[in-house]
């Protein structure tokens, strides 16, 4: 087995999170869960599976100090910030000329900052095998989600014949689906979420690149000034630059209790709910209350609820955000209308 | 015209205030109105009417220090802390006591701490008028408050024969009434709001204890021992006491834009609301929101609303409160779920 080097990409700005998340504090930063930042949890739940000293973060240029300060134990220079968000696509080129001059022979695995999960002995076998795949074969080894719904909030990844135990040819990546697509896809058992995570050799992602998306490979082969070159770089997801393009994919199942909390509702699911459905992260009295979720990070007030219901209340040190629950999905054009310095 | 003496009655606990008002800091400190406690206002607003000399505030004994810090301007000796509480007969009947001995000549006022009132200068012409029949005849005069709607949550003063002009007899003091009662009441135009504003000499006051309540009078006759006696005087308002049983009162109807607050409801009134009727009485940033009353008090983040509708919101270093209006008569009960240091 080659070395292998991960990649967390930690530039996303998590508005549909926020206060709990803002421009200057993403969601990585966030200690909701287990007290450490998500950022730290993805960087632990590598340990013994790729060397500390291969464990890269790209995130935003104004977010390194911060980056930084979260991931105490890993080299300074391992934190990587890229002049202007251009999406995964330019970060996953960038990590391709990165191991591609360190560690020709080596294995990336590309992931995101930010899911929490449950089963970290499960994640690091799937990110095993898919990592045997990459290492033994020109493919490019994605680990897919068991679907435990039929989410309309995820891409999808279809499975085709399997080639080895546990690892399947992937037929086609597809975009969110409608709710009956998705049931469909969930009756299949063919279908996996789209989690973001791809495991390759770097000859074989400069390929890709060279074959669907040429105009990054400037960033595969020359990775000094990026000032320059990322302004000039379209802003692309890696999956429609180079993932629904090639057809040498393969996908591992990760059944390993996975979930990228992409909103405020989603929190509650990670906590347990009184009788009345109140599901309480931070202190909380209710009376005549029935399904709120209350959180709070930096701020020690208790919250009092009378005679609400379906309420999402969350206090930071920077504002108080009380939304219905049925409206988060509005969060995102609420955080447009604050002042640069609330969002 | 003899002296006047103020007496205002600050022994509240405003459970139905919570978190702005809690009970180590009841309402009376509030200073949501104008940048000063409501209790300053009280006393500020007797400027030119009382001297200063002769305002005291009867308050809980655990309140006195806070009370003479809310009021820098008045001796600390005015400041009079009740051992224990009970209600507004005992703290009438301590005033008596006190006016007879220093100033038998002098009229009392009795005062609530908390109200609002616009209109300063009419309020003291009401209150200048109610001391000149006290201090003349017998009489018990009370201010009852013109009624702006048919309020359910006051008591009603019903008013007879003019005696001279704007004084008019008094020919019964009625509880709450029902709607369809306070409606009937608010046509007749007989019918004032009681608001607690009593006017007498201590000689008439003394004799209406001897006559309608003997078993206060160890408090006009001997002032030591408070802590001895006080225990052992029932719990009763002055209405019930001596009010109601009497028929030497008179009333003088005030218009001077009056509002006790009695609740976070009535906090709106006082605020401007914006286009969707929401009232930001602390800074609020609102998406599809409708109908909502925020404030803070010591605290000064902000607050987003995102699809929700009649909600109350209040912030205080201590607590967020997160209430539906029509959930706001239940406060108290919710107050009564709190640990100690919360409420």
């Amino acid at each position: 087995m080659p070395q292998l080097h991960a990649f967390i990409l930690a530039g996303g700005r998590g508005e549909r999170f926020w206060p709990l998340s803002t421009f200057a504090r993403p969601k990585q930063f966030c200690a909701l869960f287990g007290g450490t930042p998500l950022l730290a949890q993805a960087v632990g739940r590598l340990r013994g599976l790729v060397p500390e000293a291969n464990i890269r973060v790209i995130t935003s240029a104004d977010l390194v100090p911060a980056t930084r300060a979260a991931l105490p134990g890993l080299p300074a220079a391992n934190v990587i910030g890229e002049p202007v968000g251009r999406d995964t696509a330019a970060a996953v080129a960038l990590a391709c000329g990165i191991v591609s001059r360190e560690d020709p022979a080596g294995v990336a695995l590309v992931l995101p900052a930010d899911p929490l999960i449950a089963d970290e002995d499960a994640y690091r076998d799937a990110l095993r095998l898919a990592a045997e795949q990459a290492a033994r074969a020109p493919v490019i080894a994605t680990v897919g989600i068991a679907p435990t719904f039929p989410a309309t909030g995820y891409g999808y990844i279809e499975a085709a014949e399997t080639l080895v135990p546990g690892v399947r040819r992937v037929r086609r990546f597809v975009e969110k689906p409608d709710l009956e697509t998705a049931k469909r896809y969930l009756a299949t058992g063919a279908f996996a979420w789209n989690a973001g995570m791809f495991v390759w050799r770097a000859d074989t992602m400069a390929a890709a690149f060279r074959a669907h998306a040429p105009q990054w490979l400037p960033l595969i082969e020359r990775p000094e000034g990026l000032e320059a070159l990322y302004p000039t770089l379209p802003k692309l997801s890696v999956d429609y630059a180079i993932m629904e393009k090639s057809d040498n994919l393969v996908v591992v199942r990760g059944d390993f209790g996975w979930d990228d909390v992409g909103s405020l509702p989603a929190l509650a699911r990670h906590f347990p709910a009184d009788a009345q459905g109140n599901v309480a992260i931070s202190p909380v009295y209710a009376l005549d209350a029935a399904g709120n979720i209350v959180a709070a990070e930096g701020v020690a007030r208790p919250t009092a609820l009378l005679g609400v219901e379906g309420l999402i209340v969350v206090h930071t040190a920077k504002a108080t955000l009380v939304c219905a629950k049925a409206a988060a999905q509005d969060l995102k054009r609420l955080v447009a209308t604050l002042p640069p310095e609330l969002r």
